[in-house]
């Protein structure tokens, strides 16, 4: 087997009460040499589409590891905790809620799953078979089978494998082309407040630097807002909303020294409408950080 | 001497201002292989007991460390600056006002303790005596201590030992028996708005799972609660209140995808009462993340 | 040429998204045993001037290392990107817009630049030479350089040499003397609400402990404060605010157990004057943690 010492970690549990550390720990006295990485322990709450995301940008990134995530709003029931090989020679550890399968692709896809048996995984590690939490296996049984895995055990001695057919998915988050424009959801807002959707970039603009496109939050009552492709934060006057390609290679709203989320008073997962303008109908954004008037 | 590589860390000093890495960066400038782990330094500002709570639970879980904790209301004033060795092997090292003393007793108990001679550890790391600012211990003492205790150092040759009865105490923080129920401090919220209590779940529940229990929280005026007693969050019906054994063993008041403590209006230190229910006098709890009602 | 194995990390980009571990798995990818510390990633959004501070604060108590900085309102645009050699033997690596430079001030001093060409550390460090996002230089190029740099790679091979004159500075934000007092900047407001000034403690206070300063906030229309010179927080009765030397040497205002800042309603960059108190015109501070009251 590889001995991979690399571990990256990412959970929706904050760092105030020390949880991130009791699996930091936990893995690092079964695998003693483990480099543990931290990639995000700021996934909002239970929100496993999100971590998804993040999880499955960041881990290809890294060299060979083991990445283990939690964001496991289903512990302690029937949900099973997985295993996962990777073409790339990674594994995933985490619960089978959807969680770890985009990052498997972007690592080369799946190679392997195996259902991790929480007593086969704690003595394996040393540990008394019995002393499972029933609400917190991101310390009592993922992070103990990371730290094997870093340390070049079998998955196979840790769990029985598992036809990746019946592994739980998310439901897909993508554009879809509406009447001249495209739709898309929401799927990040970065500390800046750019608003990224889930739609490429490439696929919507074919126009060039300097177009307009109307922007329509969903059921939101607000005018219509425009914005203008740019190439990056700077090319933007003060209250003018960009459109842009962002570092993941999808479209985002931003503006240049403000929030464009708290502007457009939006948040994770509702739709957006782009669509080219015409060049008649247009509205400008709002000063930086105002919110929208009421009237037009 | 032993010879320890291994540190960890806890604060309340946050991250943003590059107090935390000032810290990390003396002790590995005096120690080049340590391996500094952070356990959290997002303690409740100034909250000892908050500090000592997260640190007796997470420091055992580490390997044989140099554990060093600062909470530190009193830096600059007469307290003492402490090193206490463990019967694990661990070290903990921090200021004396009851925050080591919980992970020493659960790192096997107190065998040794010193009182950290400023001059002494300053000159025995190579820095200027003197360079002792009355603001920021962690830095200029504790963080040098760390640092050669990690590497060997006799903690004989940092301070003069002490008498362990001369050292400061935290007021214990227990569940108390009150007729027919149990009155128990909040000693935590975590980020999914989790309530713990300071109250061993085996010693409150007696009963089966499905058992009901009173919640009755101190002076709120708020009307009593009812909470099912429940193995996991996913037991729980939405904006139903669960009381759970938590990972630590102890008893907690919990929402499936909720926050408890919002919804109950509750912070750390407040007191509550639980009660087995007759089974007439039940309130449901209102519906997940909304405020309780003025009404009955 | 050195061997750099130790990097440390700065921005503004907060952790939840993981675009810290974007780069930290670029660099650990690169340079595979570099070790990587962060100093924060907290700076306030795009606030130079601030994360300038904290880096040369925290920077030279490390070893010798490659500092990694970003903080990048211009990012995308033509500001260039720089590695800078120190006398210490640092290196550091970053937008040109002033925020290595204080740093490269305290590390000993500049001793060479080079505006960093994005092929060429590129191509150096195995990645595709057009692969540069328009808005995340931090993974795309400052993140390779660094990694590159740690490795033992020559500056002179990933860019053109500068000349210093032409780096980008920010304004100086220096303390000014004013009829009998002095009036500075707050440039630190900590976790704690404490208010850091851009003003040399010394220079400020010949004065005995104990003595007394008026302090007024530039067009607050709020009345004037009353702030006892003090040693340390502890010194100070409840609700007492105080004027004490903070640990960086500079002049900082407190509350004992509270905080300054909420207490006086001030945020950073505000103007503050300190004038030595005459002893009839003092104003008590208002309980801890409450706003000023409207009358005096």
């Amino acid at each position: 087997m590889k001995f991979l010492q690399n571990v990256t970690f990412l959970t929706d549990f904050g760092t105030a009460g020390g949880y991130v550390a009791a699996c930091e720990a936990t893995i690092v006295r079964i695998s003693r040499d483990a480099r543990v990485f931290h990639i995000s322990h700021e996934v909002p709450v239970g929100d496993v589409a999100a971590g998804a995301l993040v999880l499955a940008r960041v881990a290809p990134l890294y060299p060979e590891s083991v990445h283990l995530a939690v964001v496991d709003p289903g512990v302690g029931t029937v949900r099973r905790a997985l295993a996962l090989s990777t073409a790339r020679g990674d594994y995933l550890v985490g619960p089978d809620n959807g969680l770890l399968l985009d990052a498997a692709e972007a690592l080369g896809g799946l190679t392997g799953g195996w259902a991790l048996d929480a007593a086969r995984v704690r003595t394996t590690a040393g540990l008394p078979a019995g002393g499972v939490s029933s609400t917190f296996h991101g310390r009592d049984l993922f992070s103990p089978a990371t730290a094997l895995l870093a340390s070049g055990s079998d998955p196979a001695s840790l769990g029985d494998p598992l036809d990746p057919v019946t592994l739980v998915r998310l439901e897909p988050r993508s554009a879809a082309r509406v009447d001249g424009g495209v739709t898309a959801p929401i799927i990040e807002i970065d500390r800046f407040g750019n608003i990224g959707l889930g739609a490429d970039f490439e696929g919507l603009t074919s126009g060039a630097e300097g177009s307009l496109f109307l922007v329509e939050v969903e059921d939101d009552g607000a005018p219509e807002w425009t914005a203008r492709l740019a190439r990056t934060y700077g090319d933007l006057r003060p209250g003018e909303l960009g459109l842009i390609q962002d570092s993941w290679g999808q479209a985002a709203l931003t503006l240049n020294g403000a929030s464009a989320a708290q502007c457009l008073g939006v948040g994770l997962g509702a739709m957006v409408t782009l669509t080219p303008a015409t060049g008649t109908e247009m509205h400008s954004a709002p000063p930086a950080r105002e919110k929208p008037q009421e009237e037009d």
